[in-house]
Order: C-alpha cells, then sequence, then structure tokens
C-alpha cells in the first residue's frame, strides 16, 4: 500500500497531477473495457494520461521501480480483456496523444500517435484521396493504438488486408524506457528482420507505441453495396464462392444470420427480410465504370445461387442504410440481456457454413441466443450472445458453449481471432491452436523484449 | 578434417548418397549465388538434397551435433549473397523439393514446399482464376523458399504488396530439429504473435522452412501495359504522382533510365527511344470495362506531365514486348563487363529522383557505369553495375560508390534493402538505417530461435 502510495506521488511528481487519477471511483472508470467482463475486480494502481513520449519513457522507468505492470489503453473497445488490469498496475490512457504528425500524399504515408481515432484518420486522408482501408466496427471510437494491438481487420480485410499490412514503422517505448524504432519509412522492407508485424497484434506486452507511420492507398473512384437473402447458410457461403470463381473481387464480402438479421430489425427497424436464414452484404468498389459491370456480375451470381430479394445502394443514404443494418448487430443484440458478449472465430472458407451451423447448435444446446455477424471472404465469424451475468446457471453455460465453440474451430483448421486478438479472455485456450513449441518461442520473445514482465502481463498466453 | 568427413560419411548414411555431394568441383558450383561474389572461396563442406521434412531434421540435428552451419538454397538467385557458405557447412538444396501440395480455389490458399518456382505457382494458380502477385523478376527460376527468406517484392508491390502480406503459414524445421508451425491455414489471424512475418525476410537464419501456405486472390479479368518517355528523371517521378493524384492505383509504376534504356536497346532491340532520360512502364489491371478508362485517364496525365512518345499493349505480344524490355535490363548490363552487380536501395517517393540523380552522380565521380530500373510506387531502385573484378581500381572505385549510395540513401530517410535482404554483402552497413537498439533486439531473437548460431550464421548482422 506504501508502495503504491509511493507510485502515485512519483506519478505526480513525473507528470502533472491532473493527469494522474488515483481515486477509488476514477479507478472503476478504468476497471473494464469492451470485453465487458463479468468481474468488476480488476482495478488499476492509477491511471495516467501521457501527453509525449518522454513522459511515456518516465512512467515505464516508474513501472520498473515499482515492478508494477503497465497497461495501455485507447479507447478502451477491445472484446477480448486485452487492457484489463487484473493485476493492478498503471493504465496508460493514450487519449490525449491524438495527433496526425504527417499525412503525405507524395509518400502515400501517415504518421499518427496512438490516441488518433480510425475514422478521423480515414477522414484525413479521404482529403487527399488517400484511403487507410482497415475499418473495425468501432472505427468512429477505436485508436489506432488500439489497432495494432489487437491486429484489427475489419470488413476490408478480405480485399485489403488488414492492420499488419499497413504499418510500415512504429516508434516504441520499450519495457527498459529505451526508444526502438520497428521499420522505415518506406512502403517495402527486407532490411532485418521485420519487427513492425512482431508488434502488430502483441496487445501491448512487448513494448509502448508512441507513434505509426501507415501506408495508405489511393481511394477507390466509386463503390457500391448490395445486400441479398438466402434460404440457408450454404447457399450464401456457396454464393461468395461463385462470385470469386467469377475473378470478382468486393471489398466485402460480410454476412448476417437470421438472428442477427431479426435482432436488428427489432430495435432498428430497416426493412430487412426477417424470414431468411441468412443476408450477405457485399460492397464493391473501384472505377465508377467497372462498378455498374460488378454489380450486374453479382446479382446474376446470386440469382443463380438461389437469393432473393437483392437490394443495392444507389447513393450515399442507401449506402449507409445498409451498413448501419449490418453494423447495428451488436448494439441490437445488447438490448436482449443486460450484457453482449461478442467472439472472433475464423476457418479456411470452406469450412464456414460448418462452423456457423455448428455455432447455432451448440448455443441451441445450451439454451443461449447467438447472432451471427462475420466476413464470409476470410471465413471469419463474431457470434455475438446476449447474456444476463447476474443468472449463474446461464453463465456456467456460457462458458461451456464457449469452450465447444473453439473447440469447433479448432477442429475445422481454424484459430480463435482473426482480428479481435486473445487478452485475457482467451488465453486459457491458445494452446487449443497453437501448439506448444510456437508458444514457449512467443513466450521467450516476450522475454526478451519485457524481461521484467511489467508490460501487459499475462495476456495472450 | 576427419570431423568433416565423419560429417559427410553420417549424411550419407542419413540420406541417400546420390542426395550427398562432396567432391571438390561439386562444392565448387555452390561457391557462389546470384550476388555474383568476388570471392570464390566460400566453398560448403557438403551440399545435400533433400526430398521431405524427415531428411531436413536429420540434416538439422547432424548440423548441431557436428556445430556446422546449415545454408539452404532454392536457385540460389538471391543478390546479396544471402546463401554463401563464408564459413564452410552444409548446403541444403531445396530443389527436389518442390511440389505444390495443395491449391484450394475454395479457400483461395496454396500450399508448397521451399522448392515450387514462383513462376510456377503463379501458372497453377492461374488456371484456377486465382493470382499470386509477388514477382521478383527472375520468377522463371527462383523459388517460394527463397522468396520467403529474402522478403521478396516485384513490380507489381505497389498495388498488391510484398511476400509478407501472403504467407500465412510456414511449416519450419526449428533449429533443435522441431516442427514450429508459424501461422494458421485462415486468411486472417491475431492469436498470439505473428510468427509469419518475422521469418520472411530473416534469410534462413532463424529456422529452414519446409512448407508454406499462401493467400491467392481473384485474378484480374484483364491488364495492358504503358511505356511513356520522359526528358527529366524528376518529371517521371511527378506523373507517377499525379497518376495517383487522380485515385487511380496501376498494379506496376516501374520505372528505367536512360542508360538501362540504351544498354538494353543494345542487346535487345526493342524500338526504345534512347535519347530518352527516364521511361516509365505502367500497367493496369482489373475488369476489362475499367482497362480503357484508366489507359485515358493516364495518357492524359502523361500528356499533361511532358511524356513523349506513349506507347501501350493492345494484345499479349506487346505486353511481352514491353515487360521483356524493362525485364532485360539485368542481362543487358551484364554484357557491358565481365560481371554485373545489382542493388536495391529505397526512400520515401518523394525523395526518389534525387536518389536516383544522386546515384548517377556517385557513380560517374567513380568512373562507374550505372543502369537503372525501380519501382517508382515504392520509391525503389536497382541500381545495376556492370564491373571486371579483375580490375583492382575498378574494384575499390566500385566499393566506395555502393558506400555513398548507401549513405545517400539514408541521408534521404530510406532503408538498404526493399526487397532483396541484407545477406552477407550488405550487413556491414545495415547499421547506417538500423539503430543499435533494433539490432540487438534482432540478435536476441536470432539467439532465442538458434543458440549455437549454426542457422546461415552472421548473414544480416
Amino acid at each position: 500500500m506504501l508502495m503504491k502510495n509511493n507510485l502515485i506521488k512519483d506519478l505526480k511528481n513525473t507528470l502533472t497531477p491532473y493527469n494522474v487519477l488515483s481515486e477509488l471511483e476514477e479507478r472503476y472508470a478504468y476497471a473494464q473495457d469492451a470485453a465487458n467482463s463479468r468481474s468488476i475486480k480488476n482495478l488499476p494502481d492509477v491511471v495516467v494520461f501521457v501527453e509525449n513520449t518522454e513522459q511515456v519513457q518516465d512512467v515505464v522507468k516508474l513501472a520498473r521501480k515499482y515492478r508494477t505492470p503497465v497497461i495501455c489503453r485507447g479507447a478502451g473497445t477491445n472484446v477480448v480483456g486485452a487492457c484489463r488490469a487484473e493485476h493492478g498496475g498503471i493504465i496508460l490512457n493514450f487519449s490525449k496523444m491524438n495527433k496526425i504528425l504527417d499525412l503525405s500524399r507524395e509518400n502515400m504515408t501517415a504518421t499518427v500517435q496512438p490516441g488518433v481515432i480510425v475514422g478521423n484518420l480515414q477522414k484525413e486522408a479521404d482529403k487527399l484521396g488517400l484511403f487507410y482501408p482497415p475499418d473495425p466496427s468501432n472505427l468512429a471510437v477505436s485508436t489506432i493504438g488500439g489497432s495494432i494491438a489487437q491486429a484489427s481487420g475489419g470488413a476490408k480485410t478480405f480485399k485489403y488486408g488488414s492492420t499488419k499490412d499497413y504499418v510500415i514503422d512504429l516508434k516504441v517505448v520499450t519495457a527498459s524506457g529505451e526508444i526502438l524504432r520497428t521499420g522505415a519509412s518506406t512502403i517495402k522492407n527486407a532490411t532485418g528482420y521485420n519487427l513492425n508485424s512482431l508488434f502488430v497484434g502483441s496487445e501491448g506486452t512487448l513494448g509502448i507505441v508512441v507513434e505509426a507511420t501507415l501506408k495508405l492507398i489511393p481511394k477507390p473512384e466509386a463503390k457500391r453495396v448490395l445486400m441479398a437473402y438466402f434460404d440457408t447458410v450454404q447457399d450464401s457461403v456457396d454464393a461468395v464462392d461463385a462470385i470469386i470463381e467469377q475473378r470478382i473481387f468486393p471489398a466485402t464480402l460480410d454476412f448476417m444470420d437470421k438472428n442477427a438479421i431479426q435482432t436488428v430489425e427489432k430495435f432498428y427497424p430497416a426493412n430487412l427480410l426477417c424470414e431468411k436464414e441468412a443476408a450477405l452484404v457485399i460492397e464493391v468498389d473501384g472505377f465508377e465504370s467497372a462498378i455498374e459491370y460488378q454489380q450486374k456480375a453479382i446479382v446474376s451470381i446470386l440469382e443463380h445461387c438461389n437469393a432473393s430479394a437483392i437490394q443495392y445502394s444507389t447513393n450515399d443514404d442507401e449506402y449507409e442504410k445498409i451498413w448501419t443494418a449490418r453494423r447495428s448487430s451488436m448494439g441490437a443484440c445488447a438490448k436482449l440481456k443486460p450484457n453482449v458478449t461478442t467472439d472472433d472465430v475464423i476457418v479456411p472458407r470452406k469450412n464456414l457454413a460448418e462452423l456457423v451451423l455448428g455455432i447455432r447448435a451448440i448455443c441451441e444446446k445450451y439454451n443461449l441466443d447467438v447472432c451471427m455477424v462475420g466476413h464470409v471472404g476470410d471465413g471469419s465469424v463474431h457470434p455475438q450472445i446476449p447474456i444476463d451475468y447476474r443468472d449463474e446457471d446461464e453463465y456456467k453455460r456460457f462458458k461451456k458453449a464457449k469452450s465447444e465453440i473453439y473447440e469447433l474451430t479448432a477442429s475445422l483448421g481454424g484459430i480463435l481471432s482473426g482480428e479481435h486478438g486473445i487478452g485475457a479472455d482467451k488465453r486459457a485456450h491458445i494452446h487449443m491452436v497453437i501448439n506448444e513449441t510456437a508458444l514457449n518461442y512467443m513466450r521467450q520473445i516476450k522475454k526478451t523484449f519485457d524481461p521484467d514482465n511489467i508490460l501487459n502481463p499475462y495476456k495472450i498466453f
């Protein structure tokens, strides 16, 4: 306790006092992230707002002195408990390091602080005719730092890749308080080991990102979104396959199952067809001249694949309406029970229908609701399960269902996360998909970068 | 000597004798790779052809027993001395592990052995309407294993990324002879640290890749290539900038300087315009309907940017003719002197003209010829310098020029390789672009994976 008081005193002396929060109610405000854990006992000892790199270095040095964990936090939107302070320690809040430091049209790069909101970077890039494709559903609030930590993907990963494909350089404060630069300002790099990608998805366990340089691409001239309904899940997956077979490369090939459609329609009416088993949300982009062509080709394929009621956007409003429906799934689901959880399992695409139907069967067996959305192109599903944490029995059934979902995923050649990360919530299951040899190397890499285990300890594995 | 004889005896007992080459003339055949080193003293003790994973494990176990280096070799086309046996040891030849094990249209993935030739994979993928974009110039001979080791890029990196963006899983034999799987069969992965990307570009120093699973994408329906000439290098770079400003995203934005144009025309006449300072080779792809649009837009931009004599392909023959001219640069250059060398420097794109003109000035100062080709979109240049290694004075001037080229690159915010790697030839210079903190972490990672330093030792750093 004395130690903790000294730490807080040192932090207040080092930073400015108003950037150091240590009252109980303040700490409670940071006990949770969007993983929405059942427990609220994960209190940090202190929350600090950093304003520059030197302050991050100072905090890390104090963390080492007091051997206390440092947990980075952007907007706290991760859904795996990645920024939960399970062992107390310091929450490093990056919301004040939110500047776009450089946006170069000529180099097609952006250099940003970790607290920059993904959607804001997209808007600023857009003004220069450039595009930053990774778009997690929560891009209006989630930060670049968080995207890097969790290896975020989004609806456009199928065509454009995920965060790792856009990080070309990171400025990192290491566990010893030094500055490490992981890459370079160039688009390509074959100079030494790829430390960029090692940091993407490392969930703050290897070092603290204080600046990121990202690759941008030319913004497609036009885009259009189509929505199509199917009577079986397999039909929807087969339709995706048929589209790709025709060498069409949509930006998005997203999916909603019957429960997701019905739940969205219930709370955010959008004229969705509630009796259908599945819907696809297909976005095409490119030159205006190719949009019409793609739409016609896709509609013709969809009709051959038993799709009914194909809608498409003809203007920005209609475009937003379809996307709002797709993105409202989690919010709608949250209205069914006091709590809502999401997940992120992924398999080779040909096993996707089996995964979706299997997850539904598991949830039925345990008497749980589940709304499924996902990215069919990637083979990725987000099962959203509403739950009442106060209901002990339901919670037990929920934990069992989760375990079975992971077992099913592994048996279908899949892994436990495609774009959310592992955090605290899934680490107990990681051995199901990563063998001991690989885990051992990961642990040794962790030890190399963080010998005292102060950087977001015990996450991932 | 006795040790070496015992090693060879053990290898012959373990593998079949005809897969073990130990005669002096056989070892000489493997003293060089395409880096075309001045020295031919880098003799391996023995060359072995492996036919399966178990044999690779057996060889690694013997290498550990005898504490002797193991150097992997695909087609030996790398140009940085990455598979040179500087300290003797075993060359592990992968040319017999050259099978495509699985090519799945539904999953859009290929699983291949490391000896598969890049061009062959592209052809097989093509038959399914799929596309493996990384295309090093030597793709007709270079292997997937080599591409992974050296983080190969190619002409289409600007739009499609490089090898690291396509590797989703590797089966690796570790220094201890164990099997490590670095990823998964899924397109996206946020499950633990990204070991895939750590291995791409690690030049065989961390483990031995025995199988790779690669992401494929839908093959674009059509493509066309344009060639345009300019009176100044800056004009050509400005033209690229103007194209991107119009939100056109060409697959290729390649470059040839005056010397490259003249040298190609001298040895492989293709009606190139020899009085021009620079040429761009621009490939657009996509739907047939968008090709004509892109071509018209680009031609109009090029004309505004002072381009003259714009040619474009209207059929496959013309397409191949333009590409053959661009790809012949190295071969043509090789006819100027007994030896030819190439290099691979890269800067943020806005500094590219300065780099190209600076390299030319450095070569003039040291009385060296230089032909430059490159990938303008990426900011990447390959200065090809013909040389007579028997001329001591020329060799000294060459070494000085190289050093100055690297200094110039570093001063322009660039790095020493975008797509060739560092190998033996550039390791003495890596500190110019990677600071000691990063190099130290790289050395520790090396130690983690290869504590006895038997895997391609002393390469990169």
